[in-house]
């Protein structure tokens, strides 16, 4: 556990040396480097991956896309998720984002985080976000639920 | 070409007979059918699906994905979309949704015409709406373009 | 009637001088020119102004606000409609839209177009789309519906 | 402070009666339920009203839009924040938000958390959620920064 100041919020954060990671953690964060190439970012150049596992073992990565109507855009996160879920996986065990911030870790957007917040069934999503360029590489170890905290769910709609 | 009313909107609509389409849009549309299976859709219980072909001759397809905050619900067309931009894709040639709604065809919505747009690159995408059990089959024959007539384009922007 | 290229797409389009315009119609324009001003678009650098006018006479007006997370942003189009509608006024009877691109007139997005279209009821809403610099003042006369033909609406849903 | 189960998440939250509350708290919870009024939610039936404070002491207020392409809505929080941003007033000092679950409080989406973060600018604002029917009225107290940990700012791009 170590103190640090992410993006101007004060929180206890687990900030990991990459190499003490889990293997499996490990390679999902490599997952999303590589699906980080792929990022259609024109208008902003900021470019990033995400990668997610589902409970079968497989990973689902993605890429963000943006739109010159900047509200049209799909951040990485929701483009490796909707891969997922559209192929019948709905059933997530980690997550990984990736991108070059020089000020902190890149975390997802509260879109994202509301998307994902969706997803979780009763047991919540280990999320790790890496900067691809930074060594030694450090990986802040959080959740979709701590991120999304008393997240908003509609119950009355299923 | 038969004159017709598609949801209050009059319009000359190119509205054919499945079985007179070339097969490669047959195909294209029952990737859509088979893919509107996985939608996730608990809120509407209206699932859509897509499928888009690039031009290498690949398929990708996608159903809509809805969230407690509708907002940050994801259309089948986007699903399929960015599955093909993530790897590498962008080149659509042609795009298929299907739908069940009485009272006529289910186009994309403006959230997905400007979505795809960003990826028309000097020549339009055609776009084929079906239903998947209104028979005998009839599909609606129209491109991205005529979706998003003098579509907003951001050109300052990149 | 001028055939002019906006944005790539060919059509016939109504592009008439800003002068020879309805003065309730210059006045709408004039209003989605000064709302321009409040636009927050630190990303993009790319303001722009609506206003909308309701059954009642009242104008209602919007500037596009944007976020880091480009997704998060809300165009003007939007922000004048829901300063509308949160007002108890539905019933639009015209939208101007003022920015500044050199390659032509700036439209409503997508987005923009799909949100209006759902308070579009038996009856079209004149949109008209104007450069605030360009002199002597055209502007471009199209509506709703022109820009979402064959719109999207979810009517098992209600 | 209270332990509660807030839609899931255990926290630590800070749920007070409302009786309790500073009057001018007192009024900004008023005016998120009278908001409330105006939402347009035929696909939900779930209204949303928000009102926001600005530093001048004005109160704007909103409510929930939905549209038949679910991504296309707005929500009430957004509502009011454009409709003070539009107006010249960012500088935001207090956010309420009314709904009905019977689960648990109402809290803002991700998306409205990442829109909110985007005007906190050194201090946090305070954000409290109500139920207008359960009484007697107790009120969770918390913010938009607590609720949007580490959230994604993108620094790059200004
Ligand atoms: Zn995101
Ligand atoms: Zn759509
Ligand atoms: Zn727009
Ligand atoms: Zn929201």
């Amino acid at each position: 556990m170590t103190q640090v100041f992410i993006n101007g919020a004060r929180d206890e954060l687990n900030v990991q040396e990459h190499d003490s990671l889990d293997p499996s953690v490990q390679e999902l964060i490599r997952a999303a480097a590589e699906a980080r190439k792929q990022a259609y970012c024109p208008y902003s150049n900021f470019a990033v991956g995400a990668a997610l596992r589902t409970s079968d073992g497989s990973i689902y990565t993605g890429c963000n896309i943006e739109n010159g109507a900047y509200a049209a855009s799909i951040c990485a996160e929701r483009t490796a998720a909707v891969k997922a879920i559209s192929e019948g996986k709905r059933d997530f065990v980690a997550c990984a984002v990736v991108a070059q911030q020089d000020n902190g870790f890149t975390t997802p957007c509260g879109v994202c985080r509301q998307f994902l917040s969706e997803f979780v069934n009763g047991k919540d999503i280990p999320l790790y976000a890496a900067q691809p360029s930074n060594l030694p590489l450090r990986v802040l170890c959080t959740s979709v639920l701590q991120l999304l905290p008393n997240g908003f769910r509609f119950l009355n709609g299923k």
